[in-house]
Parts: structure tokens; sequence; C-alpha cells
């Protein structure tokens, strides 16, 4: 009798009360990135130790100096069973402009988009609390069918991802011998597309910094001043207007030091999928590459690295117009890295790159936000032809091995901490708006991305 | 008998009840730039009047479409009796960041700064409630000194200088007829230094413009886009370090038509007043000039055009970081014109050059905020001697022909609509902090600037 049809018709049982489940942890506002929500954060956590008991995993909140983990430990058929670590984050990101949002970004729901078309709408719907339910609904399912679990399962549910991790790495430390696992399934990647799987076996790293510019010691009035005083804000643009070249490149010396070509063959079969500027870049209204000229948008989001410019800041923005010279204007920038760049020496080469630019009566302050190098996964690793296998069943539709333009910097921790390698599947779309008002998450990517996660333990413990 | 003597004396002894009186005008709100402000700005036109009219003023608030003016007119000795306009305004500019306000803006005080020095304190207590007040206070006391006032006299007090005066070009069409008067006594300007009354007689004219550059159709994920989408952080501070070239002229095609060379007499005098790079600046914490190479302070601020970026936000700019493209970003861009520059010819010219600079798959839009051409008194017009003997005498110092960076529209347009020449005359301070936290003014400019107007008044009708 086959093990895994009766916990596939058992989710199938389940679905609408794990809708009910999902929801009630999105309607919890756990935005780790602003001190306001700190409170909301916890409650997010005690909310999954709590439903994690109901399947029997021994779980607890586990502080740290910043927002709290979610560890939960459940025995294997055998002490001899493998031993997976799955990881997700259940913090999400600010939901700022909130009247771009057609929906309560609290308040999730299930909508018809199209006929047949069905969405989960909410902040943290697909990044990443909707990801992160698939495996713990997949469990659920496979304990309520044969009063066990296939194999020794502990998971980490991180409340920082969003904020740059600040705890994991010294909590990864001071809690390896009982993390450590034979390997770790991550869960906060995407599919190719909404009919297609994907296995990702790239992921880009990322540099953040704030530089702040200081000029005069207080605001000035632009017609007493203009014309003599420094303005940050014109320092600041000539800074950020330097970064990049005519062809898109980035201009900070140093700063392609570890970045090498794509091997053919992997950007032919990248080609192969079948994507163009215009059908990526069409998503969001827009049909030039912005990047470096003459490759593909796939290789640019998956495997270059970039200079982006996530916010600014100076002077008067209220309405109206105010003729003031600001003492300072500051921007949030950051870099995806790829392959062998070091996150340190881009740091380092970019606040050169900035003081060089500085007037000498003026300062800049740096404020570093978060730092992690590219991961490049192994294409033979023994467990991904299994995953692939058992994705391949669900979607009846080959699973294909694609990059992600994103970080997912505890792949890397893992790895270093942990001397575990991962394995990268997620059921996200491009168009799931994360990190954007009116995030979703696809109904089909909730329902059969629970299915797979138990094919892929059935396949992983066969 | 002299005339002017008991009217001093008159000053003297009002002191105390004039700064009350000042006191009352700044504690009111009056906010134009931000609507939230407009009951306030009313209410501060509604006191004038009220002021006014215990003066023996035919005054009152006249509405406007956007925020009232106050038009006061008192009867000379006799019908022929010159007849003067004053004008002034009555709003201020908004005063965040509010942290940095040692006291509340809007609850002045007499504060001594050091041994013999005392300052008023409070937003618009320089700019202009306190320099329009002085004249007020100089008609009081010659009035109930000698029942009388010795000219014809109009009050135009405005309530949108401070928010580009939308309304003051029509109503200075739609009453030509009530507010032409033999010429203007403009205050809204500042002495050479504490001790050295000036007369203006150069003004910097403006153009404001607001860009907002538009990418993507909704905010994007770093990770997901970059590399490959548009950020308009990233072309709008291309756009704004490309205004400017290595030697800090501005490049826009055509801005320097109609700039003319200051004569080097001028210049020489400019020269002869002592004011250095590291005097100039050092007041606010700089030293490094940053306009066009090879010029003094006094000309890059008085007699050169500038382009000067007065605010900018993009993207996310809260607390932590948010790896986000921005859908849009906007700047305000305002430019100082200088003798026979055209605004309407300026504002062209930079629409043209951004527009240039916007790639074909975003856009741009423009906002106006006003524009004015700069202004250039005659040295030898016949008021001016009589003003600056008046000046001279009240300051025991010769007053010094000086020239302005800031615009003041209203002179231009006395002289388009009402065909009038202006007398420039005021006694702010280049620290009175206007348009910035903590401004404050002169308690000696207070208390002086009435006995100078009473002077002047005295020596025009003389």
């Amino acid at each position: 009798m086959s093990v895994i049809q009766p916990v596939l018709d058992r989710i199938d049982q389940n679905l609408d009360q794990s809708l009910e489940r999902l929801f009630a942890l999105l309607r919890i506002k756990s935005i780790s990135t602003d001190p306001v929500f700190k409170a909301d954060v916890r409650e997010a956590a005690e909310w999954l130790v709590a439903d994690l008991k109901t399947i029997g995993f021994e779980a607890s909140v586990r502080d740290t100096t910043g927002h709290p983990m979610v560890v939960a430990h459940h025995e294997g058929p055998s002490p001899e069973a493998p031993h997976l670590l799955f990881y997700g984050h259940y913090d999400v990101q600010p939901v700022d402009p909130l009247e771009l949002w057609h929906d309560d970004p609290f308040d999730p729901a299930v909508k018809e988009l199209s006929p047949g078309r069905k969405v989960i709408t909410g902040r943290g719907s697909s990044d990443d609390k909707g990801q992160l339910m698939l495996f713990v609904e997949a469990c659920r399912a496979w304990k309520q069918v044969h009063g066990a679990l296939p194999a020794r399962i502990t998971l980490l549910f991180e409340g920082e991802e969003e904020s740059g991790s600040p705890s994991l790495k010294p909590f990864l430390k001071a809690h390896a011998a009982e993390l450590k696992a034979d390997f770790a399934l991550v869960c906060d990647t995407g599919m190719w597309d909404a009919e297609t799987p994907a296995i990702s076996t790239g992921l880009r790293g990322l540099v953040g910094e704030e530089i702040v510019v200081k000029a005069a010691d207080r605001d000035l009035h632009s017609g007493e001043f203009g014309g003599a005083a420094a303005n940050p804000i014109r320092i600041l643009a000539k800074v950020l207007a330097d970064i990049h070249d005519e062809d898109g490149k980035v201009t900070i010396p140093g700063f392609y030091d570890g970045v090498e070509d794509t091997p053919s063959q992997i950007l032919e079969s990248w080609n192969g999928l079948g994507e163009t500027a215009e059908s990526f870049l069409g998503q969001v209204g827009l049909s030039i590459p912005s990047g470096e000229k003459g490759r593909s948008v796939l290789e640019l989001t998956w495997a270059r690295p970039t200079a982006e410019f996530n916010g600014i800041i100076g002077g008067y923005t209220g309405k109206g117009f105010k003729t003031v010279i600001a003492s300072e204007a500051s921007a949030k920038v950051s870099f995806r890295l790829v392959q062998k760049q070091n996150p340190d020496a881009v740091r380092a080469a970019f606040r050169d790159f900035v003081k060089a630019r500085i007037p000498a009566d003026c300062s800049v302050e740096f404020h570093p936000h978060g730092g992690s190098p590219a991961i490049q996964l192994s294409y033979d690793s023994p467990f991904l032809a299994k995953a692939k296998d058992a994705l391949s069943d669900e979607w009846q539709k080959p699973a294909v091995m694609i990059a992600m333009g994103g970080s997912i910097p505890v792949v890397g921790d893992f790895q270093t901490f942990l001397g575990m390698e991962s394995l990268l599947v997620g059921f996200g779309l491009s168009d799931d708006r994360i990190h954007s008002p009116n995030e979703k998450y696809e109904l089909t990517s909730f329902h059969k991305g629970q299915r797979s996660w138990a094919r892929i333990l059935e396949a992983l413990t066969r």
C-alpha cells in the first residue's frame, strides 16, 4: 500500500482548516524591522509554538538579543532515521505605503482573481508565512495518517529575516549541536511559473549600507546661502550617480573581484526558459533592462551583482515648497553579490568610493545593514534528484533548476556554522508582490505546496 | 521743534507693549504651505486687521482663492501728501524638523544670548512678522505723538509669501487703482551686520520645480528585479548630478542666457566689506564655497544664478532597511536667477534637460512652484539717498548698498502691475535662521528698526 497517497488525501481534506491556521498567523503584524511591532513579532512566535505542539513537536520560543527564534523537534521512526532541518521565517516586511493596498494587509482573505484562479491576500502570505506553513501542514497530515513522521525533523523559524538576521549567526553557533541535521530544507524560494516547480541552486548575497551626508550644521535658506554653501543632496546625488557607468556596470574599484562568468551551458538552459526582457519587465510596466548591457534579464537577476538604491531622503519633502538647503541627506544602498564576491571587501570598497566624493568641509556616516556572500549549490547533490522527481510527480511537469536574485543568508550560515547543505524549494511566484503592497500567494501554491513537501519527505526517506 | 524726536521717544516708551503685540502675532501658526494650518493663517490676518484699526487704519481681510490679504489705508496730512505702500508677509515657513528647536517655535520669548545681547525667539520672529511689525509700530508711535501720519499710507500684508504667492499677481491686477502709490517700502530684507544698516538694490529671482520620476508600476523586491528593472532613485540621482559640472557651473543649455558680469566697481565695493569664504560659511560650520569657482561668496550669493536641491525622497526611508526598488522618486529643485534670466525659459530648459535623461520605459512629472525674475534697482533713485541718511543717523554708521541672494517676487510684481519702484530696507541678520529651526530676531533690530522706519518716514516726507 502506498505510504504517500493517504497523506496527500488527508492534505486535501485538511485544506480549509489549514487556510484558517494560515490566516490566524497572517493576522499577526510581525514586522521585524520596526521596533513598534516588537510584541507582535513575539506573538507570532508563540502562535507557532502552540500550533506545533498540537502536532506533537517539542517546540519553544527561544529568546535572542533581538526577536525570538522558534525551535521544534520531532522524533523519527527510529534514532537512525534521516534528520532534516526545515527553515522558514515568520517575520514580514513593513507595509507602507499603506494607501496602495486594496485590502487590509493584516486581514487575509481568499480572492478569486479570474475564473478558477484564487489567491490568498495579505502581508506575509507568500514571504514567508505561507511557504513555512506548507511544511507544517505536510507534517500534520503525515502524523494524522501514520501516527509518526518519516524522519527526525527539526524546525527553525526565524523572526528577523526581513531585518538582516542579526541574531541568526550567534544562535546557530550557540546551538550547533541541537540544530545540526543531515541537511536543511529551505522554503523561501519560488517556482519558475505557476505550473512549473523549481529548485534553486544559486542565490545572490547582499550587502546593505545606509549613508548619511552631512554639510552645514543647520538647515539653510537657499536664497541666503545658495551658491556658496555645500548642499548634501547634491553631494549624495553625485555619489549615487557615479556608482554606475553608461553601460550599467558598477564603477566601484574591485567590485567585480570574485565574479566569474556563468558557464555557457547554464546560460543556454536559462535562455531555453523563454524569458525575455519584455516578458520579465512587462509584468511591472517596464521593458528596458537597466543593468549591464548585453546580458539577459535572467542572467542579470540570477548571476550578476548589482548596486541598488533602496531609499533616499533629504531636505523638505512635505507638500508645497521650501527653499531650504538641508544640513544632511541620506540613502540606503544595497549590493547583490554573486559567486565569490566578499561582502566585507565590497562594503569597504563602497565606503572608500563614497569618502573620496565628500568635500573636505562635509562628512559622511555609514550604518551597515546585513552582509552575506552568494551561494552556489552543487548540481549533483544526492537529494537534489529525489526532490526533483517528487516535485515533477506532484506538478506533472519536470521541475527546473534555477537561480535566485534574492539572498537567503541562512543557507550560507548553515554551510558555515553547521556544515550542512540546503535544498531550496518554494512555491512563490514572481508576481506575488513580496515586499510591496498587495502581496498574495496562489491558493494552488498553498495546496500543491503542502502535497509537494509530503512527496519530498517520502522521497528523501524512502 | 523736532518732528522726529518725540516719535523716537514714544517708540522707546512703547517697546514692552510692542513686544507683547509681536508675541501675540508670533503665537499664531500661520504656516501657509501646509493646508492643515489654513485657519491659523486667517487668524493671523484677522489679528492684524484688529490691531491696525486701533491705530486708525481702515483695514480689512481680503479673500483670495488661497490665503487672504490684509489691506489697510491711512490718510495723510493732505490729499497731496506722498503716498507710500508698505509690504510685508504674515505667513511663515514650516517648522520641521521640530525636534531640533530648543524652544517651542510658536511660544516666543526674549532670551539673553550673551551679556547685553537679547533676541526674540520663534518662527516668524525675523521672517517676516517681526520686520512687518516694525513699520506698524512706527506708525502707531507717530500717530500717538502727532495725531496724524506724515504720508498717505497703504499697507499690504500677504499670507502666501512662503508658498509661492499664487494670489499676489491676480490681487495686484484686480486692485491696482487702490494699491498704486508713489513707491513701495518692502521690509523683507536684512542688515549688513548687527551694527551696519543696509539697503538692498539687487534681488535674485526664483524658479521652483518638483520632479517625480516614475519607473515600475509598483514597488519591487530588489532581489527579484534588481539588475533588470529601472530604479527611479538612480535615474533621479543621475539627473541631479548632471546639473553641475566639476567647476560648480550649471550645465543646463541656455541657463546663463541673460546673465551679465557684475560691474567691477560693484564687486570691489563688496570685496571692501571684508567677507571671506571662511567668515561667511564659518557661521554654519562650512568653509569651502560650492558654487562657481573663482568668485567670492558675496558674488556667488548676490549676483550669480544657482541650481539647488531643496528636497528629495524615494523608496524606504524608515528605520532599518528594506530591499525595495521604488516605483517613483521625487525632488524639489529651485533656481536662483540674476539680471535678465527669464524664469519661463529656465523652467523650459530644465524640463528638457530632465526629459533627455529619462529612460524610454519610465516617465517624469513636473510640478511648478513659483517663478520670478531677478530685480536690479537703480543706484540713483531719489528716495534712496534720503533713506540712506535716515538709516545712517539711527545706527550712527553709514548704511551700505548690498544685494540679496533671496528673491522677493513682490518687488517685480509692483514694477510690472503697479509701475512702482521699491525701497528695500530690513533689519534681519544672516544668522537669524529664517526657514530653519531656532529662528530668532535681534531685540536691537526690533527696537532700532522701529526708530529707523520712523526716521525714513520723516526723511521721505520732509
